[in-house]
């Protein structure tokens, strides 16, 4: 039997970290439902000690999600720790994830501490979480541009102190894949006591090398790969766990390792974080992209698609894409609808959640001939319902005409109360805008508006993705329409939702 | 002294043949020019063969770009071979690339021939290239599926017929960087003469690994790096320029080579790409995503920007991100918009395109309070008045009201008629859309609508891409204005302008 290879998700932590990525408490549960769902062996749930809404988003996650282990970041001071550990209580399985600098511009600049002090912070962190949990992880910060004999001295320290996983994260996504092989088997080699733990991979994609930095890694002796769906995460992103866990799968000749991934929800999982984090996934984006596989693209060339196996090293369908073929239309009934969120793992959990549904679905079926599977997902991609909602859009008028400023009325619900306003503006949508902020007066900055069509064909919905920003913050909010200008009102409300709900915290750079 | 890595650009071949991104002559006339002054040794122009219209773009190209090298790829036949000669004979310098497959599965499945016949095939294909040109580049095609020693013996014959550059694709997007490395040592050091030729990986990103599998070539002993901008090609796309050369520069302690590549023209090479093929970039893409420098996504985190240098191993400005700063407004003279527009490197090359550029900047400032480099390369992106837009937008009128059905009114100019159409949708655009084919009646299918804002703040511009597909072709269409709805409408007649335009032709694969 080969050997294991254990895949580590920090989607929502160091992928949260992207600027306008945060998510609510909600949303982070539906994801880490989907990523317990995809077979995530870890899953990195967030950082506790960043606001006490960090700390209750691990919490609920921990009480939710069974077959995953449920981990929190720490930095190595005992708060950290301790808010940590607190936070993964509930878990069936809990980790505590804690780190330091090691490279000597960090220890230096950011840390201001001698490398003596840095092992002793690292061996009392590893020593502490261990009186919560017997799942420690230590990573060492900005690992590929530290001294490898500094590095076997602090983990073989944090090792006797009881860390079980030792990471090496390339914090700025600097190295060179033959000299992370080396890397890896040197400090293996150099550590003592290397055979006692699991080491860990952990890179950045600055110089579009986090995959193959992270595979050999792997080839060096390491066993977990720290990654994150579509591979979001700050500047470039992290390793992207679709393109890792393929990789493994087509090259077993190769890797000859087993993950516990079930392929086949990869692309549902690429989809629900694209939807609520309002990261687009690129169509060139290898596995999770729109034209990834070259039958998905609607071109059919003669000669290439005779023979599939000419061209492709792995199939759609073992990834999760499927033919997104006509699956309900008007005259579908309760029974149908059910059955079919039933096979996308969409059913809600209660029947009034689900009578709701089919009110939506009946009023999108009204305008929209064809009910597609990507529909469906936009209709429950939304925060459909959350309580955090507190402004809603009621009505929405937009009139324009070459020559003339467009002009927008809007009427909103805050708290039970309906408010109106009206507003000229540069272009239709900044006049739905300028109406809302008629109202609400948020002054926040727009900083980006983007549209995708869901599906195919004239009549497909627009699911739009506004960032604002306003006093060092940053937030995303989505809206999904078959009216591009009421998915853009519903997005900037979910942004100023968004807003309203987020704290100020703490970003850890790893 | 470094040794040099010469950057061979298929952007306008290989990246051109991803659905929906083919371009007009024009366009891929002023992607050339840009290439070259981004410093490309080799623009591998097209596929003469494919059609009239694509040889008749690589003349054209030849004929204007004079610092790199101009290639035409052509299969190994007489035919091919002849029509590439012919469209690159204007050329300063000009390549023909040719290539047959060698892999057991590409032989047998799709070219139906005994190996010795390849070999033959080759050999003949490369002696008559020379006839044109001394600069012959021959590739293997799906060569990392390919037995080692049918590729010594083929490149062995084709070196002796005169091919003066080796090229070994990994076609399917199927290597693992330590394997490449070894497999391209094998290779040089099987095939007699090996030294007398120069060695080139291209690499395809399925697994995600392109860029890392081309830098592993070079350590195994390539010089030449076949690429396009922003990673665009089929599929999961090509290795990303962009990645290599700054992967190379920022880590030359690694691989000790010079490029003629001038990084600060990277960025607007990237947007330039984009803007033209309708391909997004995503925001956390390496080197050219828009959050791929901290310090440009608009967060401030403390403890983190004041040491640049402890997170950041290249700076935004080396790449050519420029502070996105106001720099024109409604009072700009005519003198302040043509500097401008020479600092940008926009400047049209006649006064009259200058006084018509001149006039859509003041009718844009009119809207729009700010005007940046963004807004400036935005109206330099679209087809500029260019003689195939036989379709043009006169006037758009639409009314869209919650609980009503958008109805939108559109009057075009074919051919210097006015004609005019109205329809009602399910939503704003739809009825746009549906007006303008009242009038037109393509009947071609939507794939992709997407909107992207070009700058930021609630009055900017919103760029649309629009995917159409009629019997078997694929095209984009671009159109950008401060109103959504009129970009929109732009954007379809663009696709259907393009559309009438596209000629059926030949794709190969490498």
């Amino acid at each position: 039997m080969s050997e294991r290879l254990y895949i580590f998700d920090t989607t929502l932590r160091d992928g949260e970290q992207s600027p306008g990525a945060s998510m609510t408490r909600d949303e982070k549960i539906r994801i880490a439902k989907q990523l317990e769902k995809l077979g995530v062996d870890i899953i990195e749930a967030g950082f506790a000690a960043a606001s006490p809404g960090d700390a209750d988003a691990i919490r609920a996650i921990a009480e939710t999600v069974k077959d995953s282990t449920i981990c929190s970041l720490a930095r190595a001071n005992e708060r950290d720790i301790r808010a940590a550990g607190e936070a993964i209580r509930p878990a069936n399985r809990g980790r505590i994830h804690t780190f330091i600098a090691t490279s000597p511009i960090h220890m230096e600049k950011k840390l201001r501490m001698q490398p003596d002090a840095v092992v002793e912070a690292a061996v009392a962190a590893v020593k502490l979480a261990r009186e919560y949990t017997d799942d420690v992880e230590f990573s060492a910060e900005d690992a590929l541009r530290s001294e490898p004999d500094f590095l076997c001295r602090i983990f073989e320290a944090v090792i006797k102190a009881g860390a079980r996983t030792i990471n090496v994260p390339d914090t700025v996504g600097y190295a060179v894949p033959y000299l992370t092989t080396a890397f890896f088997r040197q400090l293996i080699e150099g550590t003592p006591n290397s055979d006692q733990v699991i080491w860990s991979a952990h890179c950045h994609n600055d110089l579009g090398m986090a995959v193959a930095n992270s595979l050999a890694a792997v080839q060096g002796g390491a066993r977990q790969v720290e990654c994150t769906i579509n591979g979001l995460g700050e500047r470039a992103g992290n390793a992207a766990l679709e393109e890792i866990v393929m990789a493994v799968r087509t090259r077993r000749d190769v890797f000859d390792l087993e993950t516990r991934i079930d392929t086949t929800q990869i692309v549902p999982s690429s989809k629900l974080v694209s939807s609520i984090t309002g990261y687009p996934v690129q169509p060139n984006k290898a596995v999770v992209g729109a034209n990834a596989f070259a039958h998905e693209s609607g071109i059919h060339q003669d000669g290439v698609l005779k023979h599939r196996e000419t061209y492709e090293i792995m199939s759609a369908e073992s990834v999760g894409w499927t033919q997104n073929k006509l699956i309900l239309g008007k005259l579908s009934g309760r029974n149908a609808f059910r059955s079919r969120l039933q096979e996308l793992n969409l059913l809600p959990s209660s029947e009034e959640a689900l009578n709701n549904a089919f009110v939506c679905f009946k009023a999108l079926a009204d305008k929209k001939r064809e009910i597609f599977d990507e529909d469906l997902f936009a209709l429950f991609g939304k925060d459909s319902g959350t309580a955090s909602e507190n402004i809603q859009l009621v009505a929405l008028k937009v009139t324009s005409e070459t020559g003339t400023a467009p002009k927008a009325t809007v009427t909103l619900r805050r708290d039970g109360i309906e408010l109106a306003g009206e507003a000229i503006g540069a272009g239709p949508v900044d006049a739905t805008f300028k109406a809302i902020e008629s109202i609400l007066q948020s002054q926040a900055d727009l900083q980006l508006y983007s549209v995708n069509a869901i599906t195919s064909g004239t009549d497909s919905q627009g699911e739009v993705t506004v960032r604002l920003h306003k006093a060092e913050r940053v937030v995303n909010g989505q809206g999904a329409d078959i009216d591009i200008l009421i998915a853009s009102a519903k997005a900037y409300l979910s942004a100023l939702n968004h807003l309203a709900a987020n704290q100020e915290r703490a970003h850890p750079q790893l």
